[in-house]
């Protein structure tokens, strides 16, 4: 085991994204073992000082810290790990670049695209590994819709559809802001559901069907004033509740995006449909362990929509875990994403989305809250 | 038109199953306007004077009778169609079969395979045209699933399985016997879900997986007594409320059968499932209009249950309805079942089932009701 | 009997929706017996004698015409059902009512809403009863989601949604125009999916979720020319081959329509999503007698969409047929039609939806197309 | 930290279910963070020496043995993991036993209940913590059926079913024997599908639905010779690749259990269903983060099956994990059987099902193969 490489992190922001990825370094080696750069648990940085020793306690981080840019500094940090609110991405990112740090920064990259196009000057300058926590592209599902998509199973594509929907903000006493709901506070999540739910989305759309070059867009704010966590106040609602968009693909099949936390009985509804010429896909989060297929070709009194269980050694990532019929989860997704970053230290190539793919879902969401506002088509 | 063939009907019988079969007397020359046999709504009888009026009045037929001997009797009745509690299906195709009269009757044949044996003499002996109304084998899912075994898709077969559950006699205060509820009584009955549901997982499994050879079996009575609604009194039930048996057939394969009246939640779920070597094989009557179909021999990659929409006018019966995706329902397996009857008449070729092949099922019955009574396994 | 009142029915034109009216006519009296009106199969109109003929024999109507005009002026006609192309709708259906007939009109109920707004004012000028065949409202389990939602039970609506799947054009060499393809060619069909299908989707959803107020939409025309039946010559196709759209309900919540006839591997999937506060409903024409429903009320750990079979007695329409789990099928909607139809003679209220009703919808896809074709938010 | 109470493991065996059982030691402490009781993964044995020497290294093992029975003299060891084939349990642990370690036993607990019983002996007498790895009772979806019926919301249970279908063995050039095909070697396994599937129907079944009385079975081995991967020679099979059995249970409900690797389209499909009076459940290993829930004391016109997506924080276990809507999978099973068992160390109560427990199944597991041998009903 001499040969193995450590990649000392340095995680900022311990919520719900620290422990996913957390759970994805301590995990990636005993399931890739043959990677040489290996994860080692350095650091993790938050603002408060009992609730960070704790997550380091839990999680088995070596050391802590209270201020990211005193992480940055360290010389024993070779990665910064951004799981903080969306309104601090862009400055940390910056500041890690200018240090040389490789850098795994959550979605969205950033809040708009301007502060985007500045991440991806600073990485790209800098020369420093990057990627985005676009988790979904690695549900093996997914990767397998993409592989079906490559090898042309579905001939000339007409129709994408996809919508992320969730219910846990219909209470209107639920309070805005703060360490727990900083999504629906505007100043720290940048939008509503458009960052944080239809990013996903735009991100697997661009990796599946290519560039998306026009949309219309409506957003809606059912909950206009919520109480906020910070000031105690009832305070006006920022964020969109809810964002649809129709488009058009720079390959001529349309699109049509909707997200919402709104939809009462959906928790986490990312569902996902390619309608080709010979055949079609169709998946959703609810059940992440399945893929739908639609083959025009099969012969016609047998033709159907199957539902293919992805367990198979065969198919993605899925030759690591167990024997076919046992499903994996949700947070298998991040064991994939850092088996793969490091596994593009290994080999030198970029760790897909890299910061400038993420940038093109920027462009998409600003171009969709943009056109809600005027209501009128946007060019991306 | 005038090349015609009336076929004069005299119905007995004006329950659930009079209206199913009336109806698929009606419909049937809308959708199969090549049959000479035509059906004539001729008289139907029933003990009731009045209510067997107000059947003729609804439904159309042009006489009523209260004595079935006077219907048998009349010369212008081309045909006996028994619908009667089970306890007089014998004696009625007996007398049918002795006048010459084509016979319809409803499943089972017979209160036991005795009498079913005593059934098929007659016909035999009287040669008149004779079936019995396994209905399910002309829902369109079946039919295909019986094309896909004929045309080998399925390879060797190993198991089969069937259930037929239902919910409605859970409530301790649901009366038996009278006109109602004569299925709860096993003077009218015979036996309870062994006669009145595995009969019809019998029939299909004969017909599509070819003969049993042995049985083990249980049943029981989760409410012993209940009110007759004939005496008023509370009174033992003698039928049987759940059934389910083991068995071989002689292609080498397992089967297993299972029905119920105490299945909460389930108001008619019969399904069935073969698994073969190269494919396997999926219907359940709640989604009648789906078969389900497994098969080996796609990718890998994409392998999976498909979900058959059989709606397209390639699966059989289907020319005859609407356009593919728009289902039909339950009573279009009666339309189906008088129109191959019809059709019967034409060639002169048996209408399958015959009394003959539902005696086979009968014989399953008698083997499966005297495995659970003596506690051990039956040779059929 | 002798209280009946014939209702005697002109049919114009004798296609797929000539079969479905018609098979309606003759079981409505066997379902609803208690309906005095009575439809009477007077008169099937065409322009080919032979086969207007032979439809007229296969399902028994009394007489045939080749001109719709001399149809109307005939004494014995009560009722004027047009079945035709939608470009003839208006023609007929002013001359009808100038003649003072009855009309039950196919849907969509004209080619655009300046037509329509002529219809309606000629039907209520001549005081006839009137009807469009929107006969998705009457599937059982539609019926009962009106049913829910009138009861209050969704609370305040936040999303509705609505696709109209189909995939039977992608064929290049598929052609346009004539009898069987004239939903093909925009002359005849006045306009693609948007008519032919979003006009279903629309009618519905103004039934149960009120108002559209403005709507942003794309069409697009996947394939741009096809051979035309009557010209023998490729002809650029002037239809929609898909549309979506995004709206406004009046009621504050936010809609999104879909309807194309290139999702490879749905033949007619008719979904809708209704997303209340309280509850959330969902429904789909492949599985047309199950509803799927979930209350937020449910107890936390056995809450979950509910999968509603639709066929018990208490559900609409379900008391006249068979019994809890037998399904029916897609042609019961008409057989429902013509029934509340006769009802409303009967009781002298109008059968819904009415011209009125029918010309909202119209508005709706007057908006659509034009705001698909300017890129820009129209008002309804 | 310094309360933290090591439990140094010994794990003999590194196969499929070694790998589970490690995975369960490493988590669980980020997600049981309360435990006193700590997981070490001190030493791991198997008898090829390089393979063990491998896992080591990947899963973190301090040390490695290739004679358990040196793992069970070590002192540094103080629980003993049996992952073994079926026919060393009972040699390994009454050794470890005897030497006063902790067992985690692998299931099903020995070759039959004869030895079993030696087992259980074995450990009562030493006082030692144990436990078998019946996995399945600790699906949140399974756990949270017990959970509602010891609420009582079933009421009075009629009906049992379980299967569990695979069809990994249907290829007749499988071979048989040999580390990666012990289970196809009655040697080593015992039996076929009767300890290797039923045994975990059977051990739920008894978890929820209580003791079983007697049983009727068929077993069959459809592949009768496969080459041996030891002997390299054509031998005779003496597994049972198919078993099925009808059984009571001592409340007065029906069983019908099913198990075979010969069911095309099934990869690992564990399936339950209970039927009560008032409700029943319903759940499938292949999509096993739901549990279906039907409840008859809902409105009769919104009643239907509830699809209940078990991955909210009031559910079993999944306070632990992520959010609602983001599914856990198969491998958790086993961080919570080893967090229970933990748990257990700390507060002394036994962790269920203690090798007592498992006995029973054992037993069932003999009635039943005796009853396939002798062809008659079998008291447990």
């Amino acid at each position: 085991m001499s040969d193995r490489i450590p990649v000392r992190i340095g995680l900022v922001g311990y919520g719900f994204m620290g422990r996913t990825h957390t759970n994805g370094y301590k995990r990636v080696g005993d399931f890739f073992p043959e990677l040489k750069h290996r994860p080692v648990l350095k650091a993790v940085c938050g603002r408060s000082e009992q609730r960070v020793r704790e997550f380091a306690d839990q999680w088995g981080y070596e050391s802590t810290e209270t201020d990211w840019r005193v992480l940055i500094d360290r010389d024993d940090i070779d990665a910064i790990d951004i799981c903080t609110p969306n309104n601090v991405h862009a400055e940390i990112a910056m500041a890690a670049a200018e240090a040389g740090k490789m850098i795994l920064c959550e979605k969205p990259l950033a809040l708009n695209a301007a502060e985007g196009a500045q991440m991806v000057a600073a990485v790209e300058k800098a020369g420093v590994p990057n990627t985005v926590w676009y988790n979904y592209r690695r549900v093996p599902a997914v990767t397998l819709a993409k592989q079906l998509i490559d090898e042309g199973r579905l001939g000339r594509i007409f129709h994408y559809r996809a919508n992320f929907l969730q219910d846990w903000t219909i209470a209107e006493d639920l309070p805005q802001g703060g360490e727990a709901l900083w999504r629906l506070d505007v100043q720290a999540a940048g939008s509503g559901v458009t960052g944080d739910l239809l990013a996903h989305c735009i991100d697997t759309a661009l990796w599946l069907n290519g560039s998306i070059t026009d949309v219309s867009a409506m957003t809606e704010t059912f909950v206009r004033e919520r109480m906020h966590t910070l000031t105690g106040k009832v305070e006006p609602v920022g964020i969109d509740d809810a964002c649809a968009f129709l488009c058009h693909f720079q390959n001529g099949s349309l699109g049509l995006f909707e997200s919402t936390r709104y939809a009462r009985g959906h928790k986490a509804l990312y569902t996902l449909e390619i309608n080709g010429e010979k055949a079609s896909i169709r998946w959703d989060l609810h059940d992440l362990h399945r893929l739908e297929y639609f083959d025009h070709g099969d012969d016609s009194v047998v033709r159907g929509w199957r539902s293919v269980h992805v367990t198979d050694s065969d198919m993605p990532y899925m030759d690591r875990w167990w024997v076919p019929g046992l499903q994996i989860g949700y947070e298998h997704t991040f064991v994939h994403q850092v088996a793969d970053f490091l596994k593009s230290l290994d080999s030198g190539e970029p760790c897909r989305p890299t910061f400038q793919d993420a940038q093109e879902t920027q462009k998409v969401c600003d171009a969709v809250l943009q056109s809600a506002q005027e209501r009128s088509w946007k060019t991306v």
